[in-house]
């Protein structure tokens, strides 16, 4: 019996859920690793509906289902453009739900997730709605923290857009059920909202106090489109760059969900701190996690 | 030895062949279900090339061929653009039929999977060409009416366009070799072409008439593109809707090649007379039958 | 121990390094002839990065790899337009060699290939860098050459674009350890650059003379954009075009690195002397080769 049948939003994950996968996670790890193969999911098919561009998420998700032995089916995002124009969400879902075993979903539209696993017959793993949720980001980061830091009496540091990045959003509301401090070092413009700031140990401070005080530094990209015009923006996302040099007598883990621009240095890259593409890495073991959860 | 080596048009089948495919069907069926794998086509490679965009005729092919224990490998419509410029069919053939098994062929010029089949030494399946044919949908649209109705003895309303889709007119051609009673519905502008009426028991009549006398009403799009003006096509393709209301006493299953637009109401999905999604997945081991044929 | 970790270019393989790869092929040959499947890769992934399209050389690397028992995730044309506004190679390549244990990787810049080889930590393939290099097509010409003709006192004409395509420049410096005898047929305009010819054993001469002196005709097609106008374009075009009726009394093998245009008359293609689809097809072979190698 797998503990959740979807997974749409980390908020329907209990403390108890989200450390359950992480554990689970560090059972596939050493595969991962290895880049070798179980055969657990053995003739099982993931489909992935993808109705917006994805790499990462995409490629990690087909890499996790191999190594698990199952097979994939790929919807492209051309196709999901034809699709887009005369076929609803729901027949898609009812069509594919009869191929496939699970349904890995990235839709534009927020709610997309949750609609599709209201009518779905298999699970349906929401790999980013719109301004919505995507909750097997957060539980990467939270599996990262906790393998090259650790979740309990966590001080972490968010730096960047915190207005609208989603990723963050989600990470505030998982962090806060392991009582994490969290420091926010944010544009004025791009503040964390008031309810998400009240629903964590939250305190807003400069980038040179996060950097002494944090285990984890977690930077996130600022975009140019938040601001009246692009000196304003290259004044505003220079100032919350991380260099080598901001690092140099900190032991704070620097991650960042991915695609990075400019919001940090080069070269911090080569330094012990740069966990960012290991991070990316976690999403493995934990997609792992999950698809033998929802069809083992 | 395999019945017939490429499947190009239904009009290539006799009734004996077609009926062996279906109850060759029925021996898949099971599999496609559970969702379970066989390895009858270990080791076997499937080239699906697509010079449209599709979604559900491509993954479930994708489907069939992993659920035999094949691989299949996918040129995408973005790579058949560039390839349209400047490399003729029959060179891709050419190169492809080196790759792989047997292939599976979308394309826009009808014509082209019968071009295809006189040049290639593996098996082409036709995906649909253009205007032309495509008759896996043909088959598992039998195979969907002997299931779920009876293909002796037929009472069938084929209901919306029935001058342009090319769904419905192989549906007509293979449907007389079983002698069924073929009621046609369809706004004065879009009659079933002559020479198809003479080749079956037709009979024109109305929705009303229709739904009460037929086990199956088949239902096709109405295209925007067919009328003078938006008003006129939606006054026209309102008439032709079906909606739950209009079954309430009726037994007869309702059946749509997919995808849907505005043709059959929501309320009928709750419906047990709602077959089109049963339909889209018997296209499973309707294919898996046909991929086992061509390559077993 | 493999030869080579890296395949980038030509130039780093000594004649021992080809004549090794081209025996290995050789091991491959019935497999891939008859559609076998090995298991001499099961459990690995290979990450096809094609950062513009190609539809020969990724299904042929889909298919090498799928008949050693690996597996291959791609990341399509359309997602790497979406990459490429964003993310550096950089970072791509340092996400990707996490997920899979050989990277394949087709960029529009020149030197990519061999930028992402120096960060990766799996092996990377080049499948073609801008203007750069496309070192598996080198070896698969080599190897067709083996196959179909003599590597040792081979005399070879190529024909047509001299001067632009890297396919011409890296089979002439592959050639030239093979002290093959080159014959260079091209318009004025599009002759092969000097440092190339004083590398090798070449002679400038005409179609006429080629064909009854080489064993192999090379040819390349002549793209419009070389020419000022159409009417000039297809005036020389048409000198430089194979036909049947040339190849009368010739025993010369007719290769093409395809797509082919109008560079080689149809009529050609029913003649014993034409071995451009068998030349494709031992990619396969040859790529089984070198994905072993680096792989296995």
């Amino acid at each position: 019996m797998s503990r959740f049948r979807h997974l749409i939003s980390i908020d329907d994950l209990s403390k108890d859920d989200i450390e359950y996968i992480l554990k689970k996670a560090d059972e596939f790890l050493e595969i991962a690793i290895k880049k070798k193969k179980l055969n657990l999911l053995e003739g099982k098919v993931l489909a992935n509906l993808f109705y917006e561009p994805s790499t990462r998420t995409r490629m990690s998700f087909e890499v996790a289902m191999k190594r698990l032995g199952g097979d994939v089916i790929n919807m492209g995002s051309v196709e999901a453009t034809s699709i887009a124009k005369g076929e609803s969400l729901a027949d898609t879902i009812r069509v594919v739900e009869n191929y496939a075993d699970c349904i890995v979903l990235r839709h534009y539209r927020e709610g997309a997730a949750r609609f599709a696993a209201e009518i779905s017959e298999v699970p349906i793993i929401n790999a980013g709605d719109g301004a919505g949720q995507h909750p097997t980001q957060t539980l990467l980061d939270l599996y990262t923290i906790k393998r090259e830091s650790k979740l309990e009496r966590l001080k972490i540091a968010l730096i960047g857009d915190l207005k609208y990045s989603r990723t963050i959003h989600s990470l505030v509301k998982a962090l806060s059920l392991f009582n994490a401090e969290i420091y926010l070092v944010s544009p004025p413009s791009l503040r964390l909202p008031e309810d998400l700031m009240e629903s964590a140990k939250c305190v807003e401070t400069d980038l040179k106090q996060a950097i002494e005080e944090a285990d984890v530094l977690y930077v996130t990209r600022i975009q140019k489109e938040r601001f009246p015009d692009e000196e304003e923006y290259r004044k505003v996302a220079g100032s919350y760059k991380i260099t080598a040099e901001m690092l140099r007598n900190s032991k704070a883990i620097v991650m960042h969900p991915l695609p990075r621009v400019d919001e940090i240095s080069y070269d911090v890259d080569n330094l012990k701190n740069a966990i960012y593409f290991k991070q990316a890495f976690y999403g493995v073991p934990v997609r792992m996690a999950i698809l033998s959860e929802v069809m083992g």
